[in-house]
């Protein structure tokens, strides 16, 4: 991955560490307000500011125990009750613990869990209000409530058996999976990847409380130089002296239709008066459903796409997202855009049906395409966040390349959906030449490629990321 | 109904009117601020004030027709597209004409309905929030919008084929109905009453927009005096000066257990320092599930409490809520006690798994009876709201009346429940002295006793009121 690590060379971080980092939270200087719509009722105004956005709740949460306490904390976590961690589990603890959750310190307790499903925001001391759209919490079954007993502290340990982080102050309630379900993703059907992966099977009761994590969260896939804090980014942005940070949030492949509207964005950054807008290219690094292309190959693909140049790597950040995908629409691009702005980033680009999927047992899409994007234009706590509609790319027959749709001349344009490109990267069949670089395309072949055809020469389903 | 026609001829209503009433928002003149709860966190406090709440939005919404304009608008309803209404859409129509759901004016447009169902609160145009829980949507089917086809009004009529209202500035928006249950209820298991009487059957299509109702909704049912308008109840509040008014939402009939709470309730308020806190005793009358005891019984039940004096009709205030029933918990308690602010209660009395019911195919509650309250508590656009938890009463046998629980001595205390309380008037049995007074009591044996017992001999569910 020659050319996103290069990327990082110019600014070299130590191995990720968790100790403070300086306050990279300018002051606004300059506020510029410009109409941000051409809807109907626009509500919103892009704010131009020397400065990055406030994380939520004012400061950054990190949960990291200091150097010099983590033999102590690795000690006591031996004494607790232990409740141990799926790979999901971990995943959240390690979002939690580097503070894309901000200002969450942890597990949600009930009335953080009740806010989130009715809510999908939090209710700060001072009366304002947080986003925070999906729940993060942490099951537990009857034996392992009867085994906490009276304890107000638990160790939670990783599937090898060590010891991952101390929950403190633990408040154990209820676990209301058809509730939560329903709620989080407006529909009980059987089949929603992650409900079938981390819920239905899950523990009957909840454990909420405050996180101190023993150690950073590793996984040691030859990515984790990658995993960037939102601390991180931050000094990141700050050091590229960045005066706006767009980010995009992706989960395949990059195609020039992507790379085109993130190029523009750029564009239309530096037009509204902005003098170095850096991209946050952003992939989500945690469990995802079966079908989606592994996180790894993706991020072959992504070196591929910065290597053809396409995108530009001065003023691009490639770094992974360690969420797991709940795949809930309109509920979990919220949290997608809430997360990014505690990474220091004011403008987030949200595409049609974001965080959607087909209907697991009807045969439509799960979410209203646009729902998505309304509903983060209206979300409570994302005020703060320019949000940038994604403008329709396809494939213009008449150029040659990926452009934007102009809806006059239609049948100049091929659209080629996720499906088609699969299918075509599966038969080693090439899309139309300019939809995508040639080294990303031919990583998405050997992707395709390295699966093992079933005896029934079906290739079969990806296993998750 | 003698006693509850006594209430009101002391400040006699003309026929109900929707004409502008006197300003009845007094600014604060007093405020005290009162540690309010003894939970763990307390971060509500009550405000001590002379005069009555603002309504939502600052300024309670009338959509009535001016009446010199009556014939005109009824002219132009009958010139445009038909959209027939069901016994709840008129309801509806009639909570929405006189401000109950404030700022809303008229059927939510499809912005309203997902800032509803999403975050349970609509921001206004200041930024502010007030809380909406609970969707106001008029449902049509594919042929109606055909038949509207560009019309940017449509005349909404009656099962009698009267025009009611005037929709305006329209907007069509598919009807997701999975989606709408699953995040309005937190389930979507079947046999939800309203689901199957509103919902299920209706149209794939929502029609949105802004409403001018022809004429006030009655319903000729003797009742319609007892219909107090938002505005009306503010007058009537504002006549007996007023200086805290605490709201009490029922759909059962009244034992001595609530009337021990509603006294209370006013001596406490007196504690802190109010002068008159007057009660709005306010039966909900919109459609209720098959097994509730009906509106009109229930009023006649409600009578009988206040002729044998366990209510002071000198601090009460009778009336009828006229919203439909979701029975969804801990969603729809903020709809009841958002409206209620509209009508100027500035304090709310919350029971165990308000607006609960059995899980309609498990054996369970549908719903945690906690989380009423909680969510209660921390509901957007509610903060203005004094929220006073339900005690709980049970029939005390030392004393031989309903007293407050004291868990010193559980033994002392036999709980009713309300399925127990049908069983006994059902089968004429008497409940123990002082549970229920003997008038009340006698309404209710009468009333199940006005029901034909099926062939087999089993006493039939009533119809919905």
């Amino acid at each position: 991955m020659a050319s996103m690590a290069a990327l990082f060379t110019k600014t070299p971080y130590p191995p990720l560490s968790h100790h403070k980092i300086p306050n990279t939270h300018f002051a606004p200087a300059l506020k510029v307000y410009i109409p941000f719509s051409s809807g109907r009722k626009p509500h919103r105004r892009l704010r131009v500011s020397s400065g990055l956005i406030e994380p939520d709740g004012g400061k950054l949460v990190e949960l990291l125990v200091d150097e010099p306490l983590r033999d102590v904390k690795k000690r006591e976590a031996l004494s607790l009750p232990r409740v141990g961690l799926s790979r999901i589990d971990l995943e959240w603890v390690h979002v939690l613990s580097e503070g894309w959750a901000s200002p969450l310190r942890g597990f949600m307790r009930e009335n953080e869990f009740l806010q989130t499903l009715h809510f999908n925001a939090l209710r700060l001391q001072d009366g304002s209000a947080v986003n925070m759209s999906v729940p993060i919490v942490l099951a537990i079954d009857d034996s392992q409530k009867h085994r906490i007993g009276r304890s107000t502290k638990v160790a939670l340990f990783d599937s090898d058996n060590n010891p991952v982080a101390i929950l403190k102050d633990i408040e154990i309630y209820k676990h209301p999976k058809e509730e939560r379900i329903a709620r989080t993703w407006g529909t009980t059907a059987p089949g929603l990847p992650y409900v079938d992966e981390a819920i239905t099977h899950a523990g009957n009761w909840l454990i909420g409380g405050d996180l101190e994590v023993i150690e950073p969260i590793k996984y040691c896939d030859g990515l984790d130089r990658f995993r960037l804090s939102p601390a991180e980014l931050r000094e990141e942005f700050t050091k590229r002296n960045a005066d706006a940070v767009f980010a995009f949030q992706l989960r395949n492949p990059v195609h020039n239709g992507h790379a085109l509207l993130m190029t523009d964005t750029r564009r239309r950054l530096l037009e509204m008066g902005y003098k170095n807008p850096i991209l946050l290219l952003h992939p989500l690094g945690g469990y995802t459903k079966a079908d989606d292309v592994p996180l790894s190959w993706r991020m072959k693909q992504h070196e591929k796409v910065l290597e053809d140049g396409v995108l530009d790597p001065e003023t691009t950040v490639v770094s992974i997202f360690p969420s797991p995908m709940h795949y809930a629409g309109p509920t979990e691009v919220q949290w997608h855009a809430k997360a990014r702005i505690n990474a220091g980033a004011n403008f987030y680009i949200v595409g049609r049906d974001p965080a959607g999927m087909s209907h697991p047992v009807e045969k439509r899409d799960l979410y209203d395409a646009d729902h998505g994007k309304q509903v983060l234009s209206m979300a409570p706590g994302l005020e703060r966040l320019n949000i940038l509609p994604f403008k329709v790319a396809a494939y213009d027959k008449t150029q040659g390349k990926m452009a934007f749709f102009d809806p006059s001349r239609p049948q100049d344009f091929l659209f080629i959906s996720g499906t088609k490109m699969r299918m075509l990267a599966k038969n080693k069949e090439n899309p139309p030449d300019g939809f995508m670089c040639r080294g990303g395309w031919e990583v998405l072949v050997d992707y395709y490629d390295s699966l093992v055809p079933a005896s029934n020469g079906k290739v079969p389903e990806a296993v998750p990321a």
